[in-house]
């Protein structure tokens, strides 16, 4: 595939005429500040030029948005006034599933004592079980924005359905994928319209690649805020919940410009277990973690076995400091 | 969870009042000519006595209403006039996606005079790769419905988008639940309140127990026609595009009462392969088969590698025919 | 690498030297009645001309001896009067683990009696806990020779230690490498030397690639008498033990001219899929089936779970001939 | 399974004519200074007194001398001077191959300069196809010993074949069992007879329950000095050559005693990657690190992809080092 960066300024008609006239397949894509056509086979992109081209690129891999083969310099992404992607290293925090407005609000206060940046929660919840709770919905939505408003937090939770956009549009600051929705690309589709940064989880069964390419759905939409989040994979180890692929994380790291996160959580399974994972994920170079604090675990409507106390948080997220520290990132 | 099966032509306020005034979750489903109410916790459930039980069972696995420990007969599933899950192995055939008019008649002609069932075929496509050819959509099921006008097959295509569930409403036979929507749980409950027949491809991590569960999302909003389809699952194995879970498919076939479809073609990813793993299933005791025909495999524009001839199908029809009748089955 | 096929009764010395003179890796193998001259790297071999060679090959698969790129008909492997790898399906049946004299001869005579081909029994046992019954050893593989005698069927068991050579060259008429030990290869090289025919289990989490390099192996030490055996590889789903990858299989065999076995047995874990699995892998096209057979399973020492009763074994050899009929194929 | 610890000084052969004398299994084993008696099954067990059980513990797990249900101290191995499992975390470093006295004796000085506490080094081989380079053997153990009484670094070097022990007896410090040998009981009961301290790697399909009851192997064999050693499984992602499962090595923590060792480089596949990965295990907890380094390993015979130059080791000890610290452990 070719990647035509357009002049600043330029009438693009002409090139249009020729695309149109040509064999090629092309998609106009507008991103990071520049007008990108994006152009194919490489046969037939190969005799098109064009006053209006700026740099012509041959990108190898199957997502050419998302690779650094042409944006070297990694993508900051801004939810309000975080940045994700810098030297700081931002967590998310909150409970597995938005169950009142009193637990969130409790947790939205005690996680950002601790440092946290983002307040995490799940209204629209993919159960496994259609008997098990299914979350609060819009409800739930409102009341971890209410929580937000308090708390100054911004919010990221999980859409599950392409009728439930505009719920998104209205409230939410961050928009999460979750990873059974990994390769629903008609929802990716749209939450690449709506614009907003999106926290993509990688699909339990995707490789890196596949996962690159999810993200390339949101990204031709015009839609460049995107973080990919890994949260473990699906193996034959049955000990941990699911095997949470530090490597393959930094493998996408060395092929994209945009920045990756660990959720600690769900792979563990257990308590126990969350602190080694995150402080393996910051260590090894995530830029942003994920991670499920509830006032009370062990009351938990989901996930109750994985979820931290406000307390294990805090002693975590010094250690997380203090391993950031040492690497030259902050907390 | 407790299963209580209610007298047929009696008043169930009672129940309901009792139920309501109890600490006990539940849910009524109208499946297979019965009136069910689920109930759990057990603890609560157990309180529960009322006139308008007829049968009360103890439902150990997390699929009450597709486990077989209440239902041990077999369900058959009738598309148009085709049975699934009886005697005969039902085949349905096509080509991986409905490109155009012409195309898609002469496949149907050709699987139809080789004694395929059904007619396949895909409209709506989930691609890996954004820039990849996407499928006709609307379109294509308007061509398949042509299609199936014209030799009297039934149709079944996937949907992707709860949407696009009018379209599905209005036209298809049958609805597919592709492998990547596998947990796709909103498209779940919509495509049970549609009421017609599922083919419920099983996501390529999910187990066998998370498979029954999905199928659950669809049962429980009374809709009993759900046949499950294996298509292979990921692994470290490269060899093949997929691992066909054989023996997977035959443990959730000891375990639910719906019938067992296998898929050759996907995890094949080659045309030598695709007749021995269609043989296997049928040996194996699969009920329905569902292949990928082409007119001419080698200009298609998606999975062109797996993709059998008419001639090829036909060869291979003939040999299920001489399995399926080896052992006790017809085709 | 090349393979260069030599003249029949022509002195090698001249090539021997050109070799010894060249930077070029060499190794001479004695395989299927040639001698055969493997020649590495291709840059060097290209300059290898001599009067002693009659066919040069260039291989491209990372197992030349194993690969049909130069043997395109599939080898025939003798057992005593057994062969497999032709129109018979060649079974093996016998006990997880000889327990007894009794209890292997009364297997032996039922599964003759059924028509099986060949004894199976473990007698040097690899088990995942130190504290379990670990076979009777070189008394087990007397045990099982008096049974061969008694019927006449010749005998496969496992070895799983070097140091165990001399009892296998002194007593077994095919050798058994199992899975755990796919990649001892110390062993494979011992067990190639030997000379005898090997059945080789697929490691649990080998490609069909590093299987086929496996079986190199003992193919460069000249011994050429190897049959494949898949026995399920490990993957997320443990509903079943181990995934039988059927597809996996008949892959491999796409690729090599050796004969190609399936052991239902250990992947079904449970009695009532193994069925399933023998008729799915005679479909498919396997050889060689292998299943586990024992006069009382719910006693057995081991794997009580998924060895099958006389009586069992009997009704589904008679299957299996059904569907081998079928194919074109006997039992 | 029942564990008896004996009281000291005291004659056994009451309790042994017991144990003779009953129903129960049963094993004596001389570990970490104490006389133990293993005896199962339960009900058996149940009926045993004597006045010689100073302590008498129910073992769930099925690996009662690895486990820390009974000794919950983490257990310190030393290797000469070297103590691995303390609050110094262990670095062993050299070569993936040992290819020649100078290649080895320069890689050990200069990470004994970066800080390495042992050298490793591959002298026999385990490589997947039987035409690559197949290692030194002895003489690469020679050349090995040589560089450790150079640089006063103890050596840790795989071990094949239960033929090889008497090398091993006479010259290594501590032997590595590799992951193609992490089922290979016969050469693990070898091992633990030999009494020196052993490095386990787990099997590239093992579950953290196999692995443990592989080092099971070697404890019930009198030999407590066992390193658990995680370097990456078998998964259906291929961005990386391995997945190094943090998450199970730090779960496998929990359930024993014994320290943990990580080995980024296999897993990594590129050296990119190795730094990430050393420095996320470490983060996690690991006790110890394995790392290849080679002085030019754009010409290494093995693995050239996957080794560190000498000053990147050095930049990535100094990584380590500041993260230990912030965790309160030391290099």
């Amino acid at each position: 595939m070719y990647m035509f960066i357009l002049k600043k300024g330029i009438d693009e008609s002409t090139l249009k005429e020729k695309l149109k006239s040509s064999s090629a397949s092309y998609k106009f894509v507008n991103i990071y500040g520049m007008e990108i056509a994006l152009v194919w086979p490489d046969s037939e992109a190969e005799k098109i030029y064009d006053y209006a081209i700026e740099i012509s690129t041959k990108i190898k891999r199957p997502f050419p948005l998302a690779s650094n083969e042409w944006k070297k310099e990694p993508t900051k992404i801004r939810v309000k006034d975080v940045e994700i992607g810098g030297d700081k290293i931002v967590v998310a925090a909150g409970p597995c599933a938005v169950e009142s407005e009193e637990q969130t609000l409790t947790v939205a206060k005690a996680v950002k004592r601790a440092g946290a940046s983002l307040l995490r929660g799940g209204a629209y919840k993919p159960r496994t079980n259609p008997y098990s709770f299914q979350g609060l919905g819009e409800e739930g939505v409102k009341i971890l924005m209410n929580a937000s408003q308090e708390t100054g937090l911004p919010v990221v939770t999980e859409i599950m359905d392409t009728r439930d956009i505009d719920v998104f549009r209205k409230y939410v600051d961050m928009v999460q994928i979750g990873a059974r929705n990994g390769q629903n690309f008609n929802l990716l589709r749209e939450v690449g319209k709506l614009g907003k940064p999106v926290l993509l989880k990688r699909g339990m069964a995707n490789t890196i690649e596949e996962w690159l390419q999810a993200s390339e759905y949101i990204l031709s939409e015009n839609n460049g805020n995107v973080v990919l989040c890994e949260r473990g994979i699906r193996t034959f180890e049955k000990a941990t919940r699911f095997t949470l692929d530090i490597g393959g994380m930094i493998a996408a790291k060395t092929m994209t410009h945009l920045p990756v996160c660990a959720d600690p959580s769900h792979p563990a399974g257990k308590r126990e277990l969350v602190h080694s994972l995150a402080l393996a994920s910051v260590a090894a170079g995530a830029d942003m973690l994920i991670i499920e604090v509830h006032p009370h675990p062990e009351i938990a409507l989901s996930d109750s076995e994985q979820q931290l106390t406000p307390e294990s948080f805090e002693v975590l997220m010094n250690r997380i400091r203090g391993v950031a520290n040492a690497l030259g990132r902050k907390l």
